[in-house]
């Protein structure tokens, strides 16, 4: 017997409903039963996304939409300001160079926020900027930005600004209207609690007029025929039948809730993890921006941090996510995003100390369990 | 009550093994668990795909493959020759001019198969062309070409041969090493029996050196990211987890059966289909050239194409798929492919009888039915 338990910032846990869902006998496309879908599909979305524009739905993993948004928006030899904190903004400069964009970047220390003042500067500095591309939450880091005053700041200029929330949409806060994000990228596997797969933009009349003139080539991500086929209810090519239909039933459970209380079980989630490692002893990462969609702590002096990670998922069925690349072994990252229950929570950390325990870690036993039980008592 | 029959070209009907493992909680990507579950894909994929070249997975429906295909090969200025036959050859050449290529097109008659010999002599007469792009079975029409002569021609020359199998692989034979097709492509919703939303593609050393000096602009769709990832049993971004442990299943289940039974299942499903059709009076669309993925049949004059579809889905539960493009209104497609039986296809032309007898259209009721028994019967 093995039951497992799945803390990671992507994939997150399915609700029962949504796994139901994929097991029922598929559809065809091209029929006014699926058309009905899409149709609810594209409200839902644009009630989790907080706008009235229309929101496009990708067969992709986040990586795609995000590549769709930059190669709709700008040509070779277009610039654009990238914010790179962590892994994913690095992936908005890896794709610009792709493209032949040139790229100012703010390079930020990994486990800070932007400071929201330095994109204004440099689009002061550089009128040639069209797009701002941002990331929401930082998955590597688990830093979420201020993205409302971003976008305070871009809406009064010339330049397009371009979210990546696919870890956070669904999660945290994100107005995309009032806000002035013009594109929301997302993807399925994150607040969204479904499996990877599917890619969503929501698109604003901004930009819409730089889509119009770019001539980055493309035809699978084309958002131009995204849009004619959506005016027909449609989409341009095959999409993935059974994530669809997932989704209505995601998105149903998002609409019950509430996005509100949506977000507040998230920060209290937040809040209990954050004071378990404390409690244990274990720095934050990010102690003065941390999301409440994953918390990164640091892995305690003398402890292998993949050996930590290993054992919880392998030994004992709790997967929790480990360091990216410059924080490989360095630190741990546990999520509280999606169908994740205080009780998981509570679950993880228990976990977590089991194994700190095993591999000679000196705190007390039941501590890092205790602050959470207290916040989630408030 | 209502009990749905799909025999479509793509989806088609899932196996409940398959249905079953998508309801599964999920699992996390980075792990060793999914790497075994990588393994074991590309282990069933060489022997459907009939290859000893690595099988790409990607998080895309089948044309994000086909596009991968061609701009990984090809760079702007590039010529390609591309065999037009039906709305899916037409979708070569609308990637090839996406991306500045130079397309020598040979425009097959819609419901025929090309002239194998007409690719040798286009390749004689321009040596600059570089890769050669076909279809297996053309799902709008119902032809399959003859990719076993294309092979021997192309295999002699300097260009890459690209065969556009997303309809037919795991239906009809398709020998990719022995027919020296050096890029497949194909997608999840067809004779592979899963949802939409998995792209593949085998790719041959002879392709391999022209993707080491392809100059289109990638990342998403980039292959040598897939190369390197799939080196350590990896993808380059986050799968589509739930569709590949599906996956599993299928190419079980195909494995069980053994491809040569499969292949001639689909054989006898079309013959029985071709059979039925015939005797209600109805002329093949492609009588020379019929596959055994898809049987493509002229709407009698005097009875509306679209309403016969539209009636046999809303009605009564049976949905087949009508023409696209320049066909609409005038074929029927009934696809004979994937996870449908001997019995599917009984239900279908009892339906297809059933409506076009209340449409009133004069022949012998239960003469398809009877024509499609008598070839089973054999």
């Amino acid at each position: 017997m093995r039951k497992n338990y799945l803390l990671t910032p992507g994939p997150t846990p399915l609700p029962p409903q949504v796994q139901e869902a994929m097991a029922r006998p598929i559809i065809h496309h091209r029929t006014p039963q699926f058309q009905a879908i899409l149709k609810e599909a594209q409200e839902g979305l644009k009630y989790v996304f907080q706008t009235k524009n229309d929101v496009f739905i990708l067969a992709s993993s986040g990586t795609g939409a995000m590549e769709a948004a930059l190669i709709n928006l700008l040509s070779s030899g277009d610039t654009a300001l990238i914010v790179q904190g962590g892994k994913f903004g690095e992936r908005w400069t890896e794709i610009a160079k792709a493209y032949g964009i040139n790229s100012e970047i703010i390079d930020v220390e990994w486990g800070q926020a932007v400071n929201p003042l330095d994109i204004g500067k440099k689009l002061k500095g550089n009128p040639k900027i069209k797009v701002v591309f941002t990331t929401l939450c930082e998955t590597s880091t688990g830093v979420v930005n201020d993205i409302k005053a971003i976008g305070e700041i871009v809406k009064n200029t010339q330049a397009v600004l371009v979210v990546d929330a696919i870890s956070g949409l669904g999660a945290v806060d994100l107005k995309t209207d009032d806000w002035s994000c013009d594109i929301v990228v997302s993807g399925s596997q994150k607040g969204l609690m479904l499996p990877p797969g599917l890619g969503f933009l929501s698109v604003s009349q901004k930009a819409w007029g730089l889509i119009e003139n770019s001539k980055s080539p493309r035809y699978y991500l084309d958002l131009k025929k995204a849009r004619k086929a959506l005016e027909k209810t449609d989409t341009p090519f095959t999409p993935a039948i059974t994530l669809i239909i997932a989704l209505i039933e995601a998105l149903k459970i998002i609409k019950q809730d509430g996005l509100e209380n949506v977000f507040l079980r998230h920060r209290k989630m937040a809040e209990a993890t954050r004071a378990a490692v404390k409690a244990l002893g274990l720095e934050l990462f990010a102690p003065s921006a941390g999301s409440d969609v994953v918390t990164a702590a640091r892995v305690p002096a003398g402890i292998d941090g993949e050996k930590l990670v290993k054992t919880m998922r392998d030994t004992y069925g709790v997967t929790i996510a480990g360091g990216q690349d410059e924080l490989k072994g360095k630190v741990i990252r546990i999520a509280h995003m999606g169908f994740i229950e205080e009780f998981d929570i509570i679950a993880g950390i228990s976990c977590l100390e089991k194994v700190l325990s095993v591999m000679g870690y000196k705190f007390n036993l039941g501590s890092g369990v205790k602050a959470a039980e207290e916040v989630f008592l408030k």
